[in-house]
């Protein structure tokens, strides 16, 4: 089969699948102690990238489909998937597919409810799915000069924008360490998710008041400076505070 | 025309006019200076309460279909209205109107975006649509007792969460308080939402930090104790850390 019949093959399955007009992006940090990356599918009949994606079954709710997506088209699984908005403006994917029948599934119009996770990339492995070609990690500088589909730019910006702000009021962290940490080491997470510099007084002294580190008594060796105390996560606190989050009153 | 017959050409002028398997949901919290309370419809067909709510037309966004409804169910304009979760479980609407016919607009699974605002009551009127008996608005602590149709309770309640985690990284206050009011006021409005006493010194000193605030020359006169400062919003700063986020880090 070539492409347009795999693409229209894929279109009539999916309308006894799916609920139509409503679809789901993943956007997935990755973070391995030093920078940003963000996985992108190439898929094989356009030059352009695009998040991981796909749409909800029918006996389904959104966020059993986010999970199963992920899996398809990447292998990804046991993510903590978090949903932040909704994209509906008119026009954002009819577009993408305007060489195809007007019949066809991916025509029409949808609303997408955009999930984000962070997760340690060393930790994973990707597999495409029949539709791509690739499935990269992507460095959050290099976004800038690629072609990226549709409206999938600005998902992936305003993950990062709730991203930054949910961490004023949830804790991150587990999964993307080492079971065994230095502060430093969380200082820089925050940062790179921050894109700014921390001052290390300041954050060392907000982040043990939150009450999810617990102080090991074993240091990091072999650097030129004093061996630095290790940290570990307070698993209990650190999830009771992941759903009531960090009060700041 | 009964109910049913009304019911009946609303279901049919609704294929027309909107996108399928989508509606919107608004949680509007009311504020006065001392209690909140929850904007709730009384429909003729049911004894149930429900959210005023809606669908989105085929050349809508979600957020103009939020404003619309909001405007047509309850005369409620110009309102800041924050998309915060949506609501995808199976069944979750579909039951609500079981004694109807089976092609009914009404019948078909939706998933329900949630939008909340949070406005001072005393400013507003509202005005019942054509399926609404009334339009009211409950106490908090009122909400209990009631018979709250589908799931809209749990919407309701993710939206007080969402609010409760939003005013750790956003400024809240403008539209809600006087022009100009006292750190006490301001205060009382964060421990409504808190559902929670603060400490005045820890309040002030953290309200004064986030930079939102303008202390005028002049005070509230005619209490028993000494007449407190009077302060008035920035709006620029309070609308760009709206924007930005108030960042904890």
């Amino acid at each position: 089969m070539n492409l347009k019949q795999i693409i229209a093959t894929h279109s009539k399955e999916a309308y006894e699948i799916y609920v139509p007009h409503i679809s789901v992006d993943t956007v997935i940090f990755g973070f391995n102690g030093d920078r940003l990356k963000v996985l992108l599918l190439k898929m094989k009949f356009t030059p352009q990238w695009f998040l991981p994606g796909g749409y909800m079954k029918k006996d389904e709710n959104l966020h059993t489909a986010a999970i199963r997506i992920l899996r398809e088209k990447t292998q990804l699984d046991d993510i903590f998937l978090q949903e932040f908005a909704v994209f509906s403006d008119l026009n954002r994917s009819e577009e993408a597919f305007k060489d195809f029948a007007d019949n066809l599934w991916h025509k029409q119009r949808f609303i997408s409810v955009g999930y984000y996770a962070l997760v340690n990339y060393k930790n994973v492995s990707l597999k495409a799915d029949h539709l791509s070609e690739s499935c990269n990690w992507i460095f959050w500088d290099d976004l800038e000069k690629m072609d990226i589909a549709m409206d999938h730019k600005k998902i992936i910006e305003t993950a990062l924008l709730t991203l930054r702000k949910q961490i004023s009021y949830q804790p991150i962290g587990l999964n993307l360490l080492p079971e065994k940490f230095t502060l430093s080491e969380l200082q820089k997470l925050y940062e790179v998710i921050l894109g700014r510099p921390l001052n290390r007084g300041n954050f060392y002294r907000k982040i043990k008041n939150i009450g999810i580190l617990q102080k090991l008594n074993e240091q990091r060796k072999g650097g030129a400076h004093k061996a630095p105390d290790l940290y570990t996560f307070d698993r209990e606190n650190y999830f009771r505070i992941l759903q009531n989050g960090i009060s700041n009153w």
